[in-house]
């Protein structure tokens, strides 16, 4: 009884927030529960959540799972300093039994239940974004403001926003209906129909480094909605903050009177390989990955058995053909370049311009003058140490570096990278990013057989200003990428209709996400829960959108019971 | 401009059954537009159905297609008589791009249009669902009325169906929206963002044999409504209610100024495999499939490019506990096992009764005989020739007469199956459904290695009547085939709370459709489009239902441009 008055007390509480949710992703105008400025915390938030997240620091993170046979972690601070946490680590044959126990309780709970619990861990969550952001800071490099508002109120919105999805997904049928059918002269035949949504068995989330929250609340939420448990398996060097989730869930669906098994930890030990065992698993029904192409390839060809989610490498690209504001290109193309040291999977690699140049409102650029004006203006954003470290924050691991380090031997280098001190943190490697000048001519690019860098995804602070002979090659190189490595997103600037058009007709065909002309403070490489699409799900890029109906839909499955009336 | 005003005209014509059918998948009450009488299509509906099916024989089916390389066809109707109807063979590599060249106008038509078109082909299909009911009944060998409203109405429902869920999902998304990101007190962040539905791109319905329209209308639909073109394979036996659907679907685009290639027909030559060579074509991204087991695991395993519908075999049970109807029970089972002489994937195969028999209101029955009366039942509604071949229609094809034959050698035969003779058609192969005694002692089905007949899938008129210890061995042997075999369909009569407590759980872990205690005019192997789910979409017989939100949401993607504003 306490637990049912838990559940509803919490339906109370979140169901406006909920509408809110409901009704944001039916405009898609703009919305969010959750501050992004750090002080709207509280006056402490911010010391309290730094000593909570010390606290953590050097010690065995606690989380009373069944089946821990081993404590395993090993982060090390892209900033420096070695976490020096350690996880429990699952013996799985007794950890996925306990979370399957779990299900018929939650299951017969019903959407809107689990979706208040769902929105009462955000909440919690949200009320620590400060610990959050320092956890995601650690494992992932990002500079602090970029920790607090993308692992914190971003991630917090695109958690909330698959929680209204798969609210609305499962409330679409009724939970009864009464059916009769007429018969002529005869009485009516009538039936009494239930219909429940049944979750379909435990999902793994695969977590990765980069944005362990952003990239994992999705996934965590939408399969926690419909009724799964959740396995949450973080990258080895992003635990904390995916932990910490757990943490708070665990708490809130005990205290709501639910099994807290239904959300689990499971964090490998050194070169385990525990998500390719995980995921073959036959309880394993739902998988949510972020991550390589090649893992990501290897889970849809493999994990037949589950419902597989993923989001992998691209090749993004900026086509440059003309504009009417030349200093806000470049001054947004520069910050989208530096942000988080281009190591976001909405970075632009590929500048698309033409070898004869642009027509702007400063006059006609040659292509050399646009590619260094960009260099220029890359240059002056981060001329100032404070403030390149505040954006461009710490190089996540060394295979970036080695990428970084290679690329003035793909071509000429026209912006080099140098290396940033860091006051704060001495140890961290902080890197500008590069732009290296390649040629687009068709002939490099055509046809099978073709190596030309930029045909190819290099994750990192890697540009290339791509010297095309026509707006219209340019937008055929970005077909091709597109169609064989896949974009999480697509630029163009140009003040032609023509060429516009052309862009748009290739993103439609090649099914890319498209931004045009961004000259103020939106940058390509960003997306708006409630409103913009992350993705789209039908380029090799990722398999699946940020959020929609099918993020969702086949994450439950719809029992029908009907007996006579 | 002529075409633009067919549209429109179609969109008002078509917008009130559009809703009416959007608003029946929300109450799923009782609801068709398609009347299920053969009277209600006019008084010389009939014959002239009769007369344009006759006219359909012995010559080629013209489609106006392009890359018609060849003509082939062999259809013979299970009621004797060869079709003698030849139809477009497909070059491929000239067909898919024609079909691919289409997708552009019928994309940026929008969702509204493309509805009203679908609902316009399904009302021309309507206004010929006798001519179709002769189709239906010489592919398939159904009997005249079960052809009429299976092939007929009933199919359209599922069609009109699956475009309602269809338009819901395109919708949900608004076409566009003005954003507006507070900035404290700079200026708002201001964008401009349109969202379009884009296809996959070639969708390719693979056809069955005995339910051509009924199952190939759903995916048909659902993948038109989308926007991809929809290439259709039917099975080699029964072409011809498909090649008429194909036809009138060109017909209806090609007025309303579309290519009429966003409908196409691919028959192949015999055992030329032509599904499987069109299955991992990269054109093709979507694909609806009913059929063998077999190759619905390969095309899930193999078609890895394209979205994969499949509807499989199962193992279908009904538990038979007690009943307080028990007259109604016998009746309810006998038409349910004899209907389209057991050919149904809906039909139950298992039938699990306490080997100490039941309760009823007759007073308690041993196994003996609830089996014997079940025999008489069958007997009893099959006694009289003209109508056991009303019900039974023809045996579809040889391997389901194999299968008859071989049955009496699995146990004690309770129901020998017998031969019915058909004045109308004396070729015709028809035949009563046979029921065997078997032993549903537990060791004789649990753990590895066991291989009771009633462990797999015995398609056509074979029905086993298990001796079960108990209903809680009954149950677990339910979710036994039901995990490992998959199930349309689950039946249970019972009086006992306990007992429907146990079923229901495991339907719900099972995840299958249940039917409770059926003593009346509805059957577990019927279901009602707009309100009954077939299959679950959650166990090996299916991995999708007709029709919900995932049966669309993954046909189609959305592409978002966004702008400053």
């Amino acid at each position: 009884m306490a637990a049912e008055s838990t559940a509803a007390q919490l339906t109370e509480k979140h169901r406006p927030t909920l509408d809110q949710a409901l009704e944001a992703i039916r405009t898609r105008a703009y919305w969010s529960p959750h501050p992004e400025h750090p002080k709207a915390y509280g006056e402490n938030a911010a010391p309290d959540g730094q000593a909570a997240f010390e606290a953590l620091r050097g010690r065995r993170f606690e989380l009373d799972q069944p089946g821990t046979d081993d404590w395993t972690g090993s982060e090390v601070s892209p900033y420096g300093p070695e976490l020096g946490i350690t996880y429990p680590h699952p013996d799985v044959d007794v950890l996925l039994p306990a979370m399957r126990a779990a299900i018929p309780a939650w299951r017969d709970a019903g959407a809107l239940v689990r979706a208040a619990v769902c929105l009462e861990i955000l909440a919690r969550i949200s009320a620590r974004t400060h610990e959050f952001a320092q956890a995601v800071m650690h494992t992932s490099g990002q500079a602090f403001m970029m920790a607090f508002q993308a692992g914190g109120p971003h991630a917090q919105d695109r958690g909330l926003e698959a929680v209204a999805y798969a609210y609305a997904e499962q409330t679409r049928t009724p939970d009864k209906a009464s059916w009769s059918k007429p018969q002529g002269k005869r009485d009516p035949l009538q039936l009494d129909k239930e219909f429940k949504p049944v979750p379909r068995g435990v999902a793994l989330v695969i977590g990765c480094n980069t944005f362990p929250t952003w990239n994992g609340y999705p996934g965590l939420f939408a399969s926690l909605a419909t009724g799964n448990p959740v396995l949450v398996k973080p990258h080895p060097r992003a635990v904390l903050p995916l932990a910490l989730t757990v943490r708070v869930a665990r708490e809130v669906l005990g205290e709501a009177g639910f099994d807290p098994n239904l959300v689990c930890l499971a964090v490998d030990r050194p070169d385990e390989g525990l998500a390719k065992t995980l995921a073959v698993r036959p309880e394993i029904r739902v998988i949510d990955y972020t991550g390589s192409t090649a893992f990501g390839d290897w889970l849809e060809a493999n994990a037949r058995q589950a419902e597989v989610y993923t989001e992998k490498a691209g090749v993004n690209t900026v086509v440059i053909d003309s504009t009417d504001d030349y200093k806000g290109m470049l001054s947004n193309l520069a910050f989208s370049l530096s942000l988080y040291s281009g190591q976001m999977c909405t970075t632009p690699q590929n500048l698309l311009i033409p070898r004869d140049g642009i027509g702007t409102d400063a006059g006609p650029k040659t292509y050399d003058e646009v590619v260094s004006d960009l260099a220029a203006a890359v240059d002056g954003l981060l001329g100032d140490d404070a403030r390149a470290n505040a954006l461009l924050g710490a190089i996540v691991n060394p295979q970036v570096k080695e990428r970084l380090e290679a690329a003035p031997g793909l071509g000429e280098v026209a912006l080099p990278s140098r290396e940033v001190a860091n006051p704060d943190f001495p140890d961290a490697t902080v890197r500008t990013p590069v732009i290296v000048k390649l040629d687009g001519a068709r002939k490099l690019w055509e046809g099978a057989g073709t190596d030309a860098p930029y045909l190819t995804e290099c994750f990192g602070p890697v540009s290339f200003a791509v010297a095309m002979d026509s707006a219209a090659d340019a937008v055929d190189l970005l077909r091709r990428t597109t169609r064989e490595k896949g974009a999480m997103t697509v630029g163009a600037y140009t003040t032609s209709e023509e060429v516009e058009k052309l862009v748009e007709e290739a993103c439609l065909e090649e099914c890319a996400q498209l931004s045009l002309n961004l000259t103020g403070g939106v940058y390509v490489n960003q997306t708006a829960a409630f409103s913009d699409f992350h993705g789209s799900g039908g380029n090799p890029a990722a398999n699946a959108a940020l959020c929609d109906g099918a993020f969702v839909a086949n994450r439950f499955r719809t029992v029908e019971v009907r007996r006579p009336a």
